[in-house]
């Protein structure tokens, strides 16, 4: 089988993924700038379909309005030159030092309203190149000591300023959801809505929460060393996974973003699984750093390495769901009857504490003598993940 | 000042707490067990105010119905006998290998109607004994591999017993409010539910979301990393902190329910900072573990030790909040700030546009000058924790 | 190709493995007891070589002399009929509430002495069924609290344990190695010589040095987020890799002892890869727990797929060595440079510092400048993990 | 009483603490740079005694011979004008992209030897400047992918370089140490040496061991959620604990380097009580990193702030040791027993299997129930610890 990417398959990079330059908290850059053009010619060239960016990657903080829009309309016709999407925009509202302690919490008023401008600005500019969904990912918005912030507070600005954005989303009538990009920490110590439920949760108390939903990244639940299949699954079942980042972690500790299928691949396999049997319509979208360690090649071969692995778990994750004897197995785990409603249709508490069957003749220690026959489920999982 | 706690502190601890026979899974018991009467008793004496129980550590599993009533009328009188209450009770749905593959979300579908007739029957006696909250807390809701649990089906019938259950307290007329307790994992892989923020993004979807909130517990959010003050303040701000469970734990590791004060020291001070300067009023609950090394002399100072520790911690952040050096700290930090908002009334997304002082002449690097000044102040807190 | 393990593949496991009962923190057994003379037939009709056990694991502790001689008596008759080896024997120093404080470092002096006695006649027992390594894992040596424990004073006591042990080996004429299993913690909060680092600098204060190695545990080292491969890699390069436990954990969490390939499969794949070209010559040995979810049937089902996950692991590491691909790719990363010394042979450091190629002459800019290749030679890896 | 650090406190600070600028992996530097000698002026004015340095802090990396002189000069007449002293210096192998695959070990064996070089060079200053400690953390010696390093080929590389490096010391009448500082990740994906017990296992190895010890940082342990004061006890056990770097951590996240008191307190109190009273006999090193959202008042506060709480913790471990109380409750926990050797002098192994106390006739029952006492211990702690 073929493992070449198509624009079918909706995979979309980052500008700041190709283009990270190497810079971490203990070196510096390892690579030249990358011109955002050749990156959308040189992953078109590999078979992505769509390119997202922060404000501050496609145009340099602080560029004056002759020269932003000399930046757009060089972009736009990469774009137009290759066929690439915009199908996602976000703001950095992070790198410059006047978010040092965040941007819609910060303490300071002024700060909190320029960034509210900051993001209405680029917005403008996503709604302009076609993005369907905005990202926020509000990596400033946290704390190191406890007294820094009251986050109760914190939270009414948060709130405050996402309605304040909704308003004028739509207002302006962009067909723009907003996608909240939850993280626990790094690089603050604490970060605000650290996980997937934390950030659903907000959501569900915004003025106009049809206009919100998540965009959860693997390596961020799993530095809570939460499950991301799950976590992405409370989502979908909210109605509210519109957008995802996918990359690799390994475990609890800072944040990695591998390449995809990097780090916990079993992980990977169910995550895949998931999106693809469980009607996700989002973009595939990759939000890794390919390892400072390497030169342009390796980041051309990490690129199209996240695709390549997302390709053949793909395969895999079909071929576990065809199998017949995997099917049997479903049904000697009992996946069917977890499918089943528990109470019949219309039965009231009434009815459950009539029905003698369900306690009074219910023989606890017979059922508990049952195997759930999850390791052998799980095993035709593994051999299909391994082709073995 | 005096550490001895008294009724008015509101303190209750759980049978199973002081109860534990301190068997682990590469231990057998080192207590003998302790009979519920003696710990109600015990425990009033130490000044606690109130207890809580699971159905099986007050009525042994299998006990006939003659027996249970025994049961309940000894516990009954040592109530009175003490002036002790029972401010909340639970369900045990963990213990029996009936339970193995979950209670609610169990993918045997007559395991979900027996958790449910359980928790229906607890529910009266707890209502008869005039406990105010229900907590829920799913510990076995969960798996260990990829394909043993649908987690979105699983959610489905999480819904439709929280559902089932608040139909039930509601025709019964009973003054009970459920309060969901999350957990990441131990004793499943990983645990529906895994934290503060899923608990309160899935009550949002129940069909009484109003006689739903959240039961956090200290270590379970640790054992996740998160920072548990930001926890509870995010279920604060979403009216949804109606009960908690106080102990200790020293980092992402096994459950390990020290008493209250032992693990982060720091997060302890913050957390009764929290609740008693943010309005919290349901109970002070312990849910601590005394080690297996103890024999009851130890099992009584751990539980003296965890009210004794709350009531330091409460004098020192009395005087944290108090401390006219530490108010000005604040405002060196602008707390007094971020309690703005960062609109002006009825402030529109056109007017926020219209204001240059918010972008086109807000000098952002000056702006980014400004020290925030937290180190001060979280030094003035770790100078009041101290009382240095 | 067949992964139907034989004996040749030298595999092993402990009785307490597949006879887990499924008794964990927070629930009762699920499974009946396993007699080990079972035990002994069904994995050796699973195809393995070999089993191992604590003492309490083949004769229950307080058995009188008698039952004891007709228990070994039976397993030894099992192992006979089977041809089944016994590799590896260890003591249970963590049981029995009288090792609650710990055995070889427990306060009280008289419990050490106790757990010196049980060990030694343990390893009578080990030597006559022919046991080569004897495993000791001090679970219960730590603490909770910081005063509980003289770290200092309590390695004095672990040292003179093992000193004596070796003396006693030794005397005795026993072929018999000690191998040190580390663990951070659970049961305890902090457990003594909680990595494979910390036991092997242990090692090298003891009298007899020479008669101990180590016995990591893949999910051990996990527990405390290390990378499994390098772990065993520095016990290797130290001499001391004489036994090893393998098993599945998902990342930082309490202890999974998932099967073999369950957890992350990643380090499952390099730790196999390692042990293969490495030169390690010891048994190949499971140390897991069936989840209690399953049955007996469950239970043979992961017993066997631990072996299966080995052999499709030694398949794929052993194409990924042979491919010319990756022998080129390794080039392409210097690892070929790696292996040569940094010195020429006898070089001295007058003669370093007069080498201006070294630092004068060096032109670091341009040696940054080239990529290592790592992700290239990395997708290779998962190519042929998943023989894509 | 007074927490004023004075120089007999025998406090010292690295160059890169007060003179870290705040860039993060997500943000640019807040904090423009603090020139060395102010360093030197404002730490002395604060109480500290000594500063340590990486080459690179002091003279920045590519500075002609000239410009080096200079730098050397200035600053050594700070240290002229204060009395402070430099106790301890280190090498930058990690800022540079040369480095980007390790120093040491890195696979390029021209890097190697340059890195060999930078060090022998800077070690040249520190003996001239009177340091009588050489730090090394090897904090790019790692990899983020399987095949990417060959750790026992690597180790190899790492046990010739310290060899040079301490035959290079020897042949120069350097009186130095060199101290190994571990860390488990970060900057890359896994670091070799990651925990102190692997340093001291690899610094028996060395040809000349006695020229070695370790440097071990409370956050980097505290990363791998290890036990700080356990490890520093096993480090002063082996004869090897030469220098620390103490700070503050959160748990197992990034390497965060809050100020000494900051993240776990009681870890804090532990370390402080053991140095205190265990003999240690070298420099209290700050190892930390001001908040980037602290401008130049919060760096001194800080810096301050971690010198103040050890001085806290002081006068609290003092008087946690000086309380008769304690003394007692030391007792009741049987940590004087712990203290004496668990054989007879001279006892062998025949003998002890001769006395039938220690098996025969012990009654593990009876002696199971004796409560070990921890908690009234740990509680005095507490209480001490806060001063209650």
């Amino acid at each position: 089988m073929s493992y070449e990417p198509t624009p079918e398959d909706r995979f979309s990079f980052g500008l700041w993924t190709v283009g990270w330059l190497g810079r971490d908290p203990f070196g510096e850059a390892t690579r030249a700038p990358l011109d955002p053009v050749e990156a959308v010619h040189r992953l078109a060239g590999l078979g992505a379909w769509g390119i997202t960016f922060h404000d501050d990657d496609l145009i340099p903080h602080g560029t004056a309005q002759a020269g932003r829009e000399a930046h757009v309309k060089r972009f736009r016709q990469a774009l137009e030159a290759t066929g690439m999407t915009v199908p996602m925009a976000t703001t950095n509202l992070f790198s410059h030092p006047v978010f040092k302690d965040g941007a819609f919490t910060a303490n300071d008023r002024d700060v909190r309203r320029y960034a509210l401008r900051k993001t209405m600005r680029n917005i403008d500019l996503a709604a302009e190149l076609g993005a369907r969904t905005y990202v926020a990912w509000g990596g400033r918005e946290g704390a190191e000591s406890g007294a820094a912030k009251d986050v109760r507070a914190a939270l009414d600005r948060m709130k405050e300023a996402f309605d304040l954005l909704a308003e004028y989303v739509t207002e302006q009538g962009y067909d723009l959801r907003f996608a909240i990009e939850p993280k626990p920490n790094e690089p603050r110590g604490d970060i605000l809505l650290p996980t997937v439920g934390h950030a659903l949760a907000f959501i569900t108390r915004l003025e106009r929460p049809e206009l919100f939903g998540v965009n959860p990244e693997v390596g961020h639940e799993q530095m809570a060393g939460l499950n991301y299949p799950h976590g992405i699954a409370q989502a979908m079942w909210a109605g509210k996974l519109i957008h995802l980042d996918l990359n690799g972690q390994s475990g609890i500790k800072y944040d990695q973003d591998l390449r995809f299928g990097a780090g916990d691949l079993r992980a990977a396999f169910w995550t895949v699984d998931l999106l693809e049997s469980g009607g996700y319509e989002g973009p595939r979208h990759f939000d890794f750093k390919p390892p400072r360690t390497e030169d342009y090649d390796g980041v051309w071969a990490s690129a199209a390495g996240c695709m390549r692995n997302y390709l053949i778990l793909r395969e895999r994750a079909a071929a576990f769901r065809a199998d017949p004897a995997v099917r049997e197995a479903l049904r000697g785990s009992r996946l069917d009857q977890l499918a089943l409603p528990t109470l019949a249709p219309g039965e009231t508490p009434a009815q459950l504490l009539a029905d003698p069957s369900a306690f009074e003749d219910f023989d606890a220690d017979a059922a508990a003598g049952r195997g759930m026959a999850f390791e052998q489920l799980d095993q035709l999982a593994m051999d299909h993940l391994l082709r073995a």
